[in-house]
């Protein structure tokens, strides 16, 4: 039951832009591929054959220090850092030879569609809650 | 009923890659967001909010004669050059300051979900061959 | 010399996900999309053909309220928020049928290539600053 | 010296459309994934930092037989189906589950830019159409 992963990638060519380098926008797939990834190793999807649950983003957010190039073999570390009632959010931090390229977050929300079909925020089912739980800080008597 | 359309487009910097040039799957999207013009103009959408019919692509090609670049205004010229029982064929052709950039053809078929909720290619609605059917060569009676 | 602008735009469906809406993604695409426009309304390329700065994103985040679907016309209102010396922010709202759909931000950087090939932030050169200045708070002699 | 490779790989949700499937041209961006995947295993990169060559595309096609869906783990061979004197030739298939998805077929030219900066075909240097050479079919006498 991980609450955190790390992605091993590669920069693709259709990923980079004319400035040579990967496009901002290409991070948050990355963050993404990274929390499905989770899913996964958590023995669930995020959008299985016949979903009971959404799960959209309502929040998205990189901080940028240094660019990433064509072939460049990085590490995205994504790691569940709060469980809400209704949402989930994700730290990321993205590492390329040693040197951090990018942190960001992202915070998605459980909803439901409703019987006029309209998406409704409702809580996080607790085998959900249970798999992604980020582990408590240690007690002194766990030491 | 237009059987054909001009798309005036720019080349967003998203859509350019490291050597400084539209990466070459992108003009699939172009492509594409020109036949979807098309059927709004015809007064339809192709993938409207309950959909009938399904549209699903089986063949895509480009020939690629020239680079676009960032911020590059081109034409996209698309017709439909053939309409099958059950598929549809446009052609295209990519212009940039009068010079040919690309000829491209995708080939769409018509499908329904039968009770397996398998897809089945099923003959293109008669409404819909209307709409997109190229004049007729012109006879002589009707010069 | 305007500081904001409004992008009208259509969404494609290369741009949809299988959960149906635009993958979240492509808002960041979009954010930039309008910032581009925007320079070009004031005369200028972001990234020319011989670039004497470039413009590194080093922060980009969006709060998502509604999904958009294919074919969706929305507007996306973009404006220089602040301008620091080496640095420009941007704040965007995309809007849809007259409800908010996201809002969001973009904080670039001037830089240029010293010696050595590595980028180094420099202040933003007057003209550019003079192009994006929002209009300052009317004082009352102005009145 | 392997002028073929197979790339295994798993479907991301921002590949995937409204309509539930990849979107038609991300197979073009898979089969130049496995392609610079193929340039690796030959210990090169086909956009090295400081490149003495240009590897455009000049024609690229897709049949597609079947759709692929998100989390859908396929398999992409890839081969060079001819080398010319100042072009590459590829072939691939993408199965999943052992079904035949698509078809498809790449044709890359070798450039160089003159003096005025155009780019112009030259023939593909030796080393490399060493490293990319098909294995001859076999003679009588090698059995």
């Amino acid at each position: 039951m991980p609450h955190a992963l790390v992605l091993h990638r590669r920069v693709q060519f259709y990923e980079t832009d004319a400035a040579g380098i990967v496009h901002f926008s290409n991070f948050f797939r990355y963050m993404e591929e990274a929390e499905h990834a989770l899913w996964r190793e958590n023995g669930i999807s995020i959008f299985p054959a016949a979903p009971t649950h959404g799960w959209p983003r309502v929040a998205a957010s990189f901080d940028y220090k240094r660019p990433l190039r064509f072939e460049d073999a990085f590490e995205l570390h994504l790691s569940v850092t709060k469980i809400s009632t209704r949402s989930l959010t994700y730290g990321c931090r993205i590492v390329c030879r040693g040197d951090v390229v990018a942190d960001g977050s992202m915070t998605i929300v459980c909803v439901q569609r409703d019987g006029d079909h309209v998406m409704r925020a409702v809580p996080i089912p607790g085998s959900i809650v249970a798999l992604f739980q980020p582990p408590a800080a240690p007690s002194p008597a766990d030491s």
